[in-house]
C-alpha cells in the first residue's frame, strides 16, 4: 500500500500530460449531440470518484447528473431505457467487476454513450465502452486501492473538462502531482494524527463539496485497513444529528479546503468542542494537523484523499495490522 | 418519541385513504408532458425517503432519477437550468428548511415541476411547490423524527404510483398501517435486541433495495438517540471492504425483507460469522430477531424503518438517555 501510494505523483503527472488528448476525446465523443445528462456507475472506492465527477459535471454544465443504483437493473430487472441520449461514466479499477460491465452494456444498448474509466485498457469494461480512459497506473496489489482512486478522481475531472468550458485546465491538473507529492513527503503529520486515533475505535470523517468524496473515501480506507468504525458524513447532514456520536471517546476528522463549501466544515469545530470531542483538522487552514496546499478548485479532493490514505496506513501500522491484506477482503468485487 | 411512533398506523392509514386522490393529483400535474426525469431534494431523514422514492420511480418508470446535491447551487452558485421538464420532489418535515425552500424556487424558475412533501400544508415549501402533499401527521416534537419519516416514505411511493402503472396499489398501501402496527405491538423483540447492543459502541446496519434506505435511517436514528456509532451500508458495498469493521466487539444489524435484493443481505451472515461478529437479523426470515410481515413490494421499507426506530428507542432507554431531547440537537435544520 505504501509503495503504491508513493507512485501517485507519477501516475497523476502522466494523466495530466494526456490532458489535451483526454479532454478532446471526451469532446469528440459528444460532438454530434451534447448529452441530456450524465450518469456515473461505480461501487466502493470508485463510487467516491463518481461523486466528485458528479459535482464537477453539475457545477460546470448545469446538466442533470446521477449516481446509478445498480440494483434497479440487476435485482429489479428494469432496463435503463430512460437514459437514451445520456452519457454514462462507468468506473472500475479492474475493469472486470461483472455487475459494472453488464450494466455498461445495458446502458449502451439503451442508447447512452459510455465512457469506461479503468486501470486496464484491455479489460471487459474498456471494450464495452465507446471511449476508454485507461489510468495506466500499473498493477495495484494491495487490497486498499490508492493510486487507482486518485487516478480515477483526476480522470473524472478530465471528463468534466471535456464536456464544457470552465473545468480544470491542464496547468491546474499538472499542479496536482506536486500537491500530492508534498502531502506524501510529510508522513510525520499522519503519524502524529494516527497516535491520537489509536486509542479510539470510532471516528466521524466530515467534509463538504470537494472534500465530501474525500471524507467518504478516507472513512472507507480506515475501515478496510484498520477495522476502525469510521463513518463519512456530509457536513450539512452531520451537524443536525450524527454529531451526537462524537464525544470524548469518539473523535472527528474534519476535511476542509479552500472551496466555497469548506467554511461550513470549519464552523463545526465549535459544536465539537462543546461535546469535548477530539478534532483532527485536515486541509488548507494554517492550523491544520494534516495540511495540504490550497488549490482553489475541485482538484483539492486529491490531496484530501491522500491525507486519508496516509492516516489509514499510519493507523494500521500503529495497531500492528498489515494494511496490504486486511483479514477477509478480496480485491475484485463480485456482486450478485 | 414513543408516543409519536405509536401514531404511525393512524397517520399511514389516513394517507392510504387519500391514495386515489394523491396519485390522481400527481398524474394530473404531469398530464400535459411526462417528466424527462425525477429529482429528489432532501436532507437528513428526508434523504432516506428520497432514496426510496428514487428506487420506486426508477424501477417503475425507467426514467433517470437523481438525488440533488444542494451545494451545487447553494455553495457553487450553479442554477439548475438542465432540469427544465423534470419533476422535482422536495421533502422537508417542517417545510421550513431554508435551503430546501430556496432550491425548490430555483428549480421551479428553471422549468421543473415541483412537488413539496411536508407535514405542514401551509409551510413555505408547500407554497413554493406546484403540488403540495401534506402528511397531516400532527405535531412532531421529539427531535428524532419518526411518524413524519414513515409518512414521507409512503408519500414518495404515492408519487411513484401516480407517475406510471405498476406502483403500489391502494390495497397494498392500506396494508401498511397493519404491518407497522404489528411491529409496534412487539416491543419485546426490540428490548431483547437493545440489551444485546448495549455493551457495544459501534454497529453496522446493512440492507439493499427497499431495506437500504431503512438501514441508513435506522443508523441515523441510533446515532441521534443513543450516540452509538451506527453506520448504514449497502450490502453490495459492505461485503467488499467495510465488513472489516465488524468483529466480536462490533455487531451488525441486517435488514432483509422479501424483495429480489434481500437474499444478498442474508448471505452476508456467513462472512460475519467467520469474523465472530454478533448479528441481529431484522426482516421476514422465520428466524429474524426483529420480524416484520412479508409484503413483497418496496413498502417493506416502512416496517423495516419502524424496527430501527424501536431499536433506537429501546437502546436509549437501556442506556438511560432521554430519546426526545438528545444533547445538542435542534429540530429545524439551518444549513448555509
Amino acid at each position: 500500500m505504501k509503495a503504491e501510494m508513493r507512485q501517485q505523483p507519477e501516475v497523476l503527472a502522466a494523466l495530466a500530460d494526456r490532458w489535451p488528448t483526454l479532454t478532446a476525446q471526451v469532446a469528440a465523443l459528444l460532438d454530434s449531440a451534447p448529452p441530456l445528462g450524465v450518469a456515473f456507475l461505480a461501487r466502493g472506492s470508485s463510487d467516491h470518484a463518481a461523486l466528485l465527477g458528479r459535482y464537477a459535471v453539475e457545477v460546470q454544465t448545469g446538466l442533470p447528473t446521477c449516481l446509478v443504483a445498480p440494483s434497479v437493473a440487476t435485482a429489479y430487472g428494469r432496463p435503463p431505457e430512460g437514459f437514451r441520449g445520456w452519457l454514462l461514466v462507468a468506473l472500475s479499477q479492474s475493469g472486470r467487476t461483472p455487475e459494472i460491465v453488464d450494466l455498461a452494456h445495458r446502458y449502451a444498448d439503451a442508447g447512452a454513450r459510455v465512457i469506461g474509466v479503468t486501470n486496464d485498457g484491455g479489460s471487459a469494461l474498456a471494450s464495452a465502452a465507446h471511449l476508454s480512459i485507461a489510468l495506466e497506473a500499473g498493477p495495484e496489489t494491495a487490497v486498499p486501492a490508492t493510486k487507482t482512486v486518485t487516478g480515477q478522481l483526476l480522470a473524472v475531472l478530465a471528463v468534466a473538462a471535456g464536456l464544457a468550458p470552465g473545468g480544470l485546465t491542464q496547468a491546474q491538473a499538472a499542479a496536482l502531482p506536486e500537491a500530492v507529492a508534498r502531502v506524501l513527503a510529510d508522513g510525520e503529520s499522519a503519524d502524529r494524527a494516527a497516535r491520537r486515533l489509536a486509542d479510539h475505535d470510532r471516528l466521524a470523517v466530515v467534509g463538504r463539496g470537494a472534500c465530501y468524496p474525500a471524507a467518504l473515501e478516507s472513512a472507507l480506507k480506515l475501515q478496510e485497513t484498520t477495522g476502525l468504525m469510521a463513518h463519512g458524513f456530509s457536513t450539512a447532514d452531520f451537524r443536525h444529528g450524527p454529531i451526537a456520536v462524537c464525544g470524548p471517546d469518539a473523535p472527528a476528522l474534519l476535511l476542509a479546503g479552500s472551496g466555497p463549501a469548506d467554511a461550513d466544515t470549519l464552523d463545526v469545530r465549535a459544536a465539537l468542542a462543546a461535546r469535548r470531542a477530539p478534532v483532527l483538522l485536515a486541509g488548507t487552514a494554517p492550523d491544520a494537523d494534516l495540511p495540504w496546499p490550497a488549490l482553489g478548485h475541485l482538484g483539492e479532493c486529491l490531496p484530501a484523499t491522500v491525507r486519508g490514505q496516509q492516516l489509514a496506513l499510519a493507523t494500521a501500522r500503529h495497531l500492528g495490522i498489515d494494511p496490504d491484506q486486511p483479514a477477509g477482503l478480496n480485491k475484485v468485487t463480485l456482486t450478485n
